[in-house]
């Protein structure tokens, strides 16, 4: 199966639109880097097909697999000679006058960030029924271990070992300076109440999807039911990954 | 004096135009935030008029003086026994297409911040015809010693003592984790290049003046030529205003 | 029960000798900070006696119950009408030559640390079989989730929810600025080699007991078999510690 | 001029004692890294003899010279067609009982650290007189601009241009959250007083020289009265070596 629209670079007649794709496939390859799978798997859904990331360019975090290891990769999956990683996926909704008006997946991350004018947005945060408190920062960032590598280290997250469950609760620039990267359970349920009447805050989720929030706006975010299957590289565990993404060779 | 908008509150007869006063006054009183002290300090740009700072409701950097403090202080400083804090500004142009399209002076600091959407900025920073490097972030601080305990400090910058004379360039949310702020000498000139197709980056000038920024555009920063002067608080230090506002009592 | 000491300052007839406690109660109540209920967990160790935990002085991560609530949450745990909060603890060895020379159980942290004139440990690092990096820093913090708010939070480390089960590797003053706390999962086993030849090197097991390290010691972590089985406080819960201890009010 | 110990090595026959080097030479050649030239820089104290670093091994701060640029370099310095950076440096020292016992000039650092056991040390401190705070934390380091890069940077300091004028206090793992590293003013007089009962607890200058502090101890730091004198690389500018060390590539 070739997704519609690379089907006709390469010429290939038989085609498949890439909604489609995982109804059909056992077995997803994705060619690109990790934005692309990221894509990818939110198509994939709760499907529950494999995903093999082969990256075209520099190194992912989740295609670690190079271009020249992929045809021996396939035929390890033609044979079910493969192990999969699994990762677990967030449901964030959005309830605005109490309709729950969006619901979407993630991957990696959910994202509240502020436009470029604007300076604080105040996040009023609670956990499982329990008052956290009240983010005063640029945003917040909610992600799984996936994502902990992702846009949430930037924001000094920690790093999550990716097949761990649970989440991390990332403020961005955070105007009290106590406010640190807090992790949760994966089974928390976490409900963010938008405070400020500033007009430019969009919810971001996986970087790739936004929308805009308003004043009074509740983000609700907890596991998603079903998880992400990606194929295990062979040659490569996440810990050789950190090391060369990261660069701990040496300062 | 009192400021025409003031003044219709309090009922006043004479009253001047906000930018009017600096022009007849010997001595500026400002009754607010340390928002408002900013704004005041650019309107009185370089007439190097005192500015006398009263917080009406916390503890500020810049309004450390209360309002049962400040009568006592006007008395001090009608009879001239008074001692002024100099703090150095900036000065930010826009270079587009080989004009300069805007000057300001900032007391605090220069940002250029992403909007919610994008992701990363490429910002490649010349310092001094040196290239310094290519900033991926969300975005990039300027701040004078004044603007440290500000937008800077959230995003990891040091204190700086306010009336030392230097720079410190701040990247927020940098991509590249080993990327620090960085102080840098006072006539230090920084040239910063806008290197993303992205079309949704702002520079922001003390937070209060807001120019949207294009692909190729540049901003150049250098120390300003005047200074703003505040009348220095009898009671309080600088330390002491730090501990306060900071906390640092006991964890 | 009374333990021995406090009974001569009680001038109480009948006393116990501390490490007898946990055999002979069915709750051990402790009066004092975190630092005395820490000791207690380890003298407790595999009994599972509730503790319940009361500070004398300000409020504590563990000991959240004030002098005013002892009596009251004590009726209340006479009639079995308590909950408890359970923690993992860690087990802790150390091989040398081959030969595991000492064993630990500690609540908090395994801390290995250099003396004040070394500068830099080496620290080969092994998580489940698999080469994690070789940490060259001032020292590493394993710590479990109770620990999070200690000496790894002062370290950069993240907040972990104290009942969720997974471990936190947090370098001190790492020389690689890449390096950056790692969260892994309860089960792992970690393995961490000396390097250095320095003989100025300590592993510290909740900041109270200390072992001298040598070149080539390996210090083995995992969980613990046990928990520390603590009583919650009816009034306040975890994020109103965290909110009070770390002053999440406002800046 | 070669150095007796060297001179052993090289079969030389005329040789210098190493401390009696600077009074002779015009320019001090140093192989080696960056700790060899900060212990000659000791060494030449006040003599203001320019000093020419080449690195053996890798890249440093310092010594940015090769092996392979050192006969040009050299030359150029014959003909007197050299260009110097001055560096500032510092002057500590200790009272003990109302008496100055040691003083030590040193162009990186100078680092109050506690021993591997003990957890915190509690460190009052004064600039120009005025009280700042008194410090919870592992330690203290008060750094040069040119030491900035050093260990005060794996202590989440700021990266300071090495050729400006000012002081850098950086707290080792703060038990106060919002204690940040703080910039000072050159001509600053920071005093430190120790007020640990902790009997391990030491004074290391540029990571060299260690000295045992006591209980009341005060430190004394301020610019020393001469400067470090480093001949400049022709090819390399100090951005270039910070993007190099600090591996500014890409993430």
């Amino acid at each position: 199966l070739v997704e519609a629209h690379l089907a006709r670079h390469l010429k290939c007649k038989y085609s498949v639109r890439s909604h489609d794709i995982p109804d059909q496939a056992d077995l997803v390859v994705v060619l690109g880097g990790d934005g692309t799978l990221i894509s990818v798997a939110r198509l994939v859904g709760d499907r529950q097909v494999p995903i093999l990331g082969v990256n075209l360019g520099s190194l992912g975090f989740l295609t670690e697999i190079t271009l020249g290891e992929m045809y021996p990769a396939l035929e390890c999956c033609l044979l079910g000679d493969y192990e999969v990683s699994e990762r677990m996926m967030l449901r964030a909704s959005i309830l605005r006058d109490d309709k729950e008006i969006e619901v979407h997946q993630v991957l990696n991350d959910v994202v509240i960030n502020k436009g470029a004018m604007a300076r604080i947005v105040d996040m009023e945060t609670v956990v499982d029924d329990r008052y956290l408190t009240t983010f005063k920062a640029d945003g917040l960032i909610i992600s799984t271990p996936t994502g902990s590598t992702g846009y949430s280290l930037s924001a000094n997250g920690p790093i999550i070992h990716p097949e761990l469950d649970c989440l991390v609760i990332t403020p961005i620039c955070p105007h009290t300076l106590t406010n640190r990267p807090i992790v949760v359970a994966s089974d928390a349920r976490i409900s963010i109440t938008m405070q400020s009447q500033n007009e430019d805050i969009f919810l971001t989720l996986d970087g790739q999807v936004g929308v805009k929030l308003k004043y009074g706006d509740t983000i609700r975010i907890r596991r998603a039911e079903h998880r992400t299957k990606l194929v295990r590289s062979r040659s490569k565990d996440y810990f050789e990954v950190l090391r060369t993404k990261l660069k701990w060779g040496e300062r």
